[in-house]
């Protein structure tokens, strides 16, 4: 009850201050934002002694390395942050920006302009970094925010939001627009996501457990990002060489974030000449390949893809292979088993270039360049809060606009229905 | 079990034909809509008996004249259903439209286009005429659309989903693209509720408790709309003959719907000046009003305000009315019993009109005009599918657009990353 009570408060503190947010100067949330990075490169050796702690905490729980590597902060990450905010400085200001007039037959003229969505609550797990991050944008666009990170960074993240909200304040933002959740178990998640009347919209980062979890249960509305299960068609038309570049570099290059490719996808025309390149280049990279039956002939040795397989994000050096009949058959196998994220074809052909983009359902659909571009920064927003796999509001990568809505503005003299 | 699954195998069909829906051209839409309209004028006579039963179904249960009023139809309200469609076929196609694009410095070419959300689900009320409506709106946006309309209209409700869908399916629209969900107890509701695999968004159009319902329960995404605890503000500089043609026409041109005026906030220095006019001019329309003890001084016998009245949509000729001692109160108030729909402030203030629509959170702020033109048609949209009282997505009167999410296209030759 206690724990129930003091997330409570602090969402209501939240929904207080950002009250006033929409109506800070860009002048002031930007000298804000500039204190901020000031003072995490200014108080890094206080950050980097919390996250020793974590680290410690986590090595003895015997947390494997992939985990520690996200976890681990140091002089250059901690500066990659200060950079960040710099970064949401120098963005344009969504907020007041006019995206709609119209002047009626009977006088009114009607605006429709840019307005913080309020409070925004943050859920993820263990990087630090995206608490610096999620602060910084929240703030560029008046958003008052709520965080709750993984219990394995909460050292580091105490620290973190601590410095930058004490700095914010100084620098003229109001108090409680920063919140950080100190309780990290489940059930601090279940009281955010009932807290309706102060949390405006939660975006959970993270896991695909996590994402569902919060998805299913949250009565706040939700932007749901994330989870990946891209894949890349070689049609028949193919430039085998694009294809194979493509390929390695959806797969290899960082398997673990959610653009990365899970499935491929292969012309049969093209298939006996593609997979022998595909096996080379990928046992090169130590990839595991899975294919379908067709695939095995093809291949001598390749292990076996289930229907399981189809639906799984490895996140890891694991790729799946399927022999596919015609590009009808690879839309449709796309569309049964994506998640709505980042799709690709490979083809030399204008129609299946144009088929592919109009019928594969997905935020993003490439042709002929990898997924790994999915990304705010590559699409060239400045920043990203997250990439969204969900239709509703914004969909793919997010930057500052995905965090605000927008209000009517209507002037008359007098005018009646 | 054979309700549930009746409805998933509904859903499910719906899900099927969405899938090609985005291909269909504005010229086959168009085709579609000018079919159904001439199909509801031709087959009046068969909804005019089917609303008949209905008609008198609800008699028999006493119930009450107004919702009566909704319920019925009559020759001239069932081409007021295929004009609604006319004009759907008159309006732009949003889909395909292109809203970014962006070529980056290795190349890719950006764009991000409008696409259909796929399957909408629409859960209202009493009045058929929104299954013509929400059919005509969701078929123009290139969406499949699942109907559950209230018990009282569905032999009504049948009727008319029949005869569009048959229209719409010999104009070449996928089979399944219009379900008309025919189970009218609360159990298909919660059915619906849960089927997020299969349906995309849910609009529910009605009352209070529907709307809470439908929010609460929901894992399908939802859009708020509709409930509108609306204001107006009587400033100190108000020319109190706009202020009252203003109120007058806010609360009474028509008491029940969702954007007429709840209650009316006045300025203490011109309180004496204005309730009597008031007054006068609401007990000629029959309006009860109810006031704050300021207000009961100032007018000997009126009514006595309560803290739930400021929480009250009463939908009917009832005012709460309060004293209110500067904009700062107006404004708190505002933003603390609102539901985000409309407000308006009546003023001869630069400072105050500005201030007044920069503060108050809600989708539509109004200087000096009846918040009775929060409407689709009234801001030059064409077409309403709803009011959205929430910040995600669409806020305010929802047109064609907030039928429609975005997908990016990106155009390379071979770019990794």
């Amino acid at each position: 009850m206690a724990l129930q009570d003091k997330i409570v408060n602090q969402a209501r503190l939240a929904k207080e201050a950002s009250r006033s947010m929409n109506m800070l100067s860009t002048i002031t949330k930007n000298n804000a934002l500039l204190a901020m990075a000031r003072a995490l490169e200014q108080r890094s050796s206080a950050i980097l002694e919390a996250n020793a702690v974590d680290l410690e905490e986590a090595r003895k729980k015997g947390i494997k390395r992939s985990f520690l590597d996200r976890l681990m902060l140091d002089e250059s990450r901690v500066a990659g942050m200060a950079d960040g905010l710099r970064q949401a400085a120098a963005l344009p200001d969504p907020i007041w920006e006019e995206d709609y007039a119209n002047v009626r037959p009977n006088g009114l003229e009607i605006r429709r302009v840019r307005v913080p969505l309020g409070v925004v609550g943050m859920i993820y797990e263990a990087r630090p970094n995206v608490t610096a991050d999620a602060i910084g944008l929240c703030l560029k666009s008046g958003n008052a925010v709520i965080l709750r990170g993984g219990s394995e960074a909460i050292i580091s993240n105490k620290a973190i939001a601590g410095i930058m909200a004490e700095a914010a304040y100084h620098a003229g933002i109001p108090e409680g627009a920063i919140q950080l959740i100190e309780q990290t178990d489940r059930a601090a998640v279940d009281v955010m996501l009932q807290l309706r009347d102060c949390i405006d919209v939660i975006i959970p980062r993270g896991g695909a457990g996590l994402i569902q979890k919060v998805v299913t249960d949250s009565k706040v509305p939700v932007i749901e990002t994330g989870t990946g299960i891209c894949h890349t068609f070689v049609d028949e038309s193919a430039d085998l060489d694009k294809a194979l570049k493509i390929a390695v570099n959806a797969k290899t290059s960082r398997p673990a974030v959610c653009n990365a490719m899970e499935t491929l996808l292969v012309h049969e025309r093209v298939a006996a000449d593609f997979l022998p390149l595909l096996v080379k280049a990928m046992s090169e990279k130590n990839c595991e390949l899975r294919g379908c039956p067709k695939c095995r002939e093809l291949v001598v040795g390749m292990g076996e893809a289930t229907e399981e397989d189809w639906a799984t994000e490895y996140d890891d050096l694991i790729l799946s292979v399927k022999v596919v009949a015609d590009i009808q058959e690879a839309v449709e196998h796309i569309n049964r088993y994506n998640t709505g994220h980042s799709e690709t074809i490979v083809t030399e052909s204008l129609a299946n270039a144009r088929l592919f983009q109009r019928c594969i359902d997905a935020a993003t659909v490439y042709v002929n360049a990898s997924t790994r571009f999915s990304d705010g920064c590559e699409f060239g927003f400045g920043a990203e809060i997250g990439i969204s796999t969900q239709k509703l509001h914004a969909r793919g990568p997010m930057g500052l606009k995905a965090l605000t809505s927008t209000k009517y503005l209507i002037m008359g003299d007098g005018q009646v229905r």
